[in-house]
């Protein structure tokens, strides 16, 4: 039997900010006492992780012992073996950022959040990491009037095309991945879904560098389905990190433990990942974003950390049973899945050909599908019950 | 005073099924007799409106008597000045739609589907439209495993690729514009969001001749701000029509007369379509897509169809007193709008100019936006109480 | 192992509208053929079903053959040895009821409706049935001014008080069971919640004769946790009977199968019906209500109906699994769960005692709770990994 | 014309928690520096508030200074003419209170949370309050196993019995208000909606001493019709208290101005509040409970509560108008809305009557209701074109 027990090929990461997350919410201060990025290492390090990620804030403080606490922390990575391989700005804890970053009416705000971008982006290069992650949860607006979201597409389409020309000078291998969601801290904040995202990245002037980073929250937040969405983000080529964690439909942003929430759409998750039919699997990094219940003191924090690695596991073990057994794969021919393979228009046929063909609509209407028999059986492989 | 009575200039269009709607819905029976479509081109005429649309099964029978059925309907087009700007394809009401049109997994439906959208699209240029939507409704899936999203959009982008060719090899002077929901009819619909059609439409062979048709309800379902929306779509030249009405966040599809649900969102949406600052109007036709409830017999369905009218003539004149009013100007000037509209990076400035400036951003956080007074004014123009 | 085959010591019963659907939506037609009940009850009772459920409308016409039918029914019934446990009136699909049956702005509505639930209450009593449902579903308003709320619960109450009068005096077995649900059809449902539905009934003039039947999809459609709502009925002793089916959140009534949707919180419903801790189980049937979806045919209904039933089984054993876990037992103790039935204030004390004593808040507050580490051994026992 | 500025007679209090906000959310720092009690009470009155409302936390230390600012805030009230009408506990910004305060797992927690509340209600009593709030915001679970809710309701109710059993023996004129949430900052909430709350409250042992104060953003957080809500709880004589703000449906607390959000909801609470046909008003305070926005400074702090009560004594005006128009009688009179007041069993008529009579569905079917034409009127003199 499987241990589930996760080791650095898995390629499992952590932002520092969610096993470090305090627990200071709206209505709440802080329950737990602010983590040494260092022992956050070591201790993701001990339980399986192959990577950590940050933001500026959560590791290197701007003042004088900036250089002492990067060594310490590079020191921590070598000593462990871990990596950081994504890298992300905090441009939404400082009151300057209230009305946004890239995208805030207020020039000056834009020019000291691209600023503090840039300076970020130096440093992931220096560190190793590979994608750079932008949330604008600032992004946005509470009212109507008070941001044009034409002029805020302008100005952000000018910082991702400013940061893209800046990295191509500089020879970074970085590319970077935006993070949708629909609202919370803003009212509505832009680029709210993975769609909305991707549509963005087509008008800049080098989308080859911009791809996202959706987080199974927020794409849920808007009732949206977050294997669905990244399906069409594998489609167009366009994932290029992921944040996972779990949540409960529309509502506030739970960032609830991988697996938690909603389980079955973790389970299609993990099967889009994997790659399914003649589509390629995601390789990157499997990022955990999730925030330990205000519950929890230090050992309840390694406790989820431990438990969002091993739901994963778990679940690809399920996919993978799914997908091998015979039943399934007699109930996906009934269900004429790999049927949506064949073009509809065959090699060699024109439209007139299809114009010209007979059908008979009631009798094609009369052929039941199947699909729930199979989804039966994928609930019984997620169960274990099969 | 202005009497809010749409004229033909006001370019006001509705579907013929929307006053057709008998009120058959999941728990309930037709409530009203099916209406004869050249009933309603005269009523609505007489109501002011400029334009129908509609589906080929809402007019056009399939069978001999289509002939005498549209002679009579465009002659019912001719003597009211009625133009028809607008159809659509019906893929969803018959069983064989059931799992989907153009991406039903079954090879057959597919084809039939595609050969159904291509005999309209014949009539759609005979008739002069020149707006052809697709709203794929059945496009999706209730279960993860009975539909490989991927090869889903391979088959979407191949029939959207197959019909623009049509298009242009035709000579038609359609463009074709992808109507999005979350979801309902399907648990999931594929392409749920403005977002998501709108990179969907970045890929496919054509994409000039693909656009969108974002509905109020389908995207406040997902949570969404339309009014946000509508302006990524003006921002990305993709809007192309739209469908408008009322809902009540996210729940059932309630297709509400326009300015029933969120009003204040109404409000901003009419401000977009207006064009704001330096970004131009919509000017297509205003489309209604609603449903008059079942509680209303025919006098109710009139009823609604020039409470949608008047609703956006009432909205316009508030949007554009709102626009028009000093104090709003200088709390715009406060809220600092206008400067979104300058690029963060001056013309001439380097990225290095940009990082080596000193910043405040403890003074930059406590300046006030004054969003809030913006809004209150907003408000009172909405309310007319200024 | 378990088999997961149900008998009829389950106590699993179906409404016959649930296999009858022939899915009829607001998008389309039906998709399958009227079922006889007779058909049903058969296959229902050679799947496991202990009973059977309908509205009158399902089963017997208001007509010359209502006898024949009747007879022809209950010797179905008593071939198979299956019961009518509950019963229930349409007071929803004929448009005599598009503003609601019994609190219709229409006096006569009204009376018609009470009229119709009355006739088959005699009959629910000639059936044997104990349990007699009122899903109000059009009783409600899409607009403000269109229904006084607080007339509209006079009338409610009215009804309510001359049914259980009429069942007092009949001497009828039956008590009655009115189930909540936000929306759909109506915008806004009277009695939206399980808490508005169990406040209601508290001001009836027989509250002991009501009790309600939550339906696990209507309560998630509101964004609220049915395993905690059934908790609270339990708790007032008003869980009378119940409509278990899946749901993805706030969105259109989706009737999924019993497992389907959210199925961590299926988990907790079942330990919640189980009885947990000091607490009694709930020992009436277990009642489906769902829509098998328009893309089965008749063997895909069979489907759906076995699964409703064997994800019951499966959940109930890994509950019992759980709660019989020493690993569980002992997170259970240091997380407190148990300290919760100790009251607050020991015999003896008065809240001087109370008041007197002295409190570390910070040292209570730095005690972690371990509630994740509870949470994840429960979902490894859903997940079969224990 | 009405200059809608208000004064203590329009009874409109503010909570000192509001105004006072300094920004902090789960994404970033203070914005606004801490406001001075004694300044917000003067602030307050200046712009015709007649009452403030505070938890304890936000006046009184819990120090050897209590007394000093006690005395020097209630100077304030009375040079400003000012009351305390309702008063509060904070249970919920402290890390002792993660689990809840009168339900948490941990006894020691839930005894020093009773303790808490009793000095307050002291002080509420000394200070003239008439409404004891009780908002259970940590009161509730993330996951299914750790709170079983049925012991959590006999510890609520334990709590609820001993503080009502304390103000009868103090003989202290204070009712208690139950202020429901679905959800935020914990997971789900017990008592969620006001109907969860009401049907409790009349399990207690004192139910004349506890009402409930419905949020209109909480109830619309569960998809909710506020205004429905208090209709139901007036008719229950359960509306002691109430909390205005405004929000966009199922997301995160807004805590958005009153007006702002569901704006034609808010016109329909107002005329709720205002008593309708045979219904008395509502005649307590009209209480905001709102956030300013973190893009506000304290100027803007003022615009929003000068917002709030502008935008309710607008309503106000507007729905006077409303149910003083003579085209809306008639409306009224066609929609049948005041014949939902006659019972629906006559006096002297029995059931039999009413079985006996002869319907005719189809005819009563046909009937149009009007709703529609209803609607349009009321958002007209909404809207301010009437």
């Amino acid at each position: 039997m499987n241990s589930f027990t996760p080791t650095k090929d898995d390629k499992f990461s952590f932002g520092l900010w969610t096993v470090g997350w305090q627990g200071v919410d709206v209505f709440g201060t802080a329950v737990r006492p602010a983590m040494d990025p260092v022992h956050a290492v070591e201790k993701l390090a001990e339980l399986g992780a192959a990577a950590v990620t940050f933001h500026d804030d959560d590791v290197v403080p701007d003042d004088s012992t900036r250089g002492q606490v990067l060594e310490r922390f590079t020191k921590a990575l070598a000593d462990t073996g871990m990596g950081v391989e994504m890298m992300t700005t905090n441009l939404f804890s400082h009151p300057v950022f209230k009305d946004g970053g890239l995208t805030a009416n207020d020039r000056q705000v834009r020019r000291y959040a691209l600023a503090k971008v840039l300076r970020n982006v130096d440093l992931a290069a220096e560190l190793g990491a590979t994608t750079y992650v932008l949330w604008g949860g600032r992004e946005g607006a509470e009212s109507g009037g008070s941001k044009d979201v034409r002029a805020a597409l302008d100005r952000y389409k000018e910082s991702m095309d400013l940061l893209c020309a800046y990295v191509r000078e500089q020879g970074y291998n970085i590319r970077f991945a935006i993070e949708p969601k629909p609202n919370e801290p803003r009212g509505d904040i832009l680029l709210p879904s993975i769609g909305h995202a991707i549509a963005f990245i087509n008008d800049l002037a080098d989308p080859e560098l911009v791809g996202i980073n959706p987080e199974v929250g927020h794409e849920q937040m808007a009732s949206l389905n977050y294997a669905h969405g990244i399906a069409q983000a594998l489609w167009h080529g366009k994932l290029y990190h992921i944040d996972l964690n779990g949540q409960h439909g529309p509502r506030f942003d739970q960032d609830l433990r991988f697996g938690a929430g909603n389980l079955r759409e973790a389970f299609w998750t993990v099967d889009v990942l994997q790659g399914s039919g003649r589509y390629p699997a995601y390789d990157g990094h499997i990022h955990f974003d999730y925030k330990p219940p205000r519950t929890e003191d230090e050992d309840g924090v390694w406790e989820t950390a431990r438990g969002c690695m091993r739901n994963y596991l778990i679940l690809r073990e399920k996919v993978n049973a799914f997908r091998a057994d015979p039943e399934v794969a007699e109930a996906l021919a009934a269900a004429r899945v790999a049927e949506l393979n064949e073009p509809t228009l065959a090699e060699g046929e024109s439209l007139a050909d299809l114009r010209g063909a007979s059908y008979d609509p009631d009798a094609l209407g009369n052929r039941g599908l199947g699909f729930e028999r199979l989804d039966q059986l994928a609930m019984e492989h997620l169960l274990g019950v099969r």
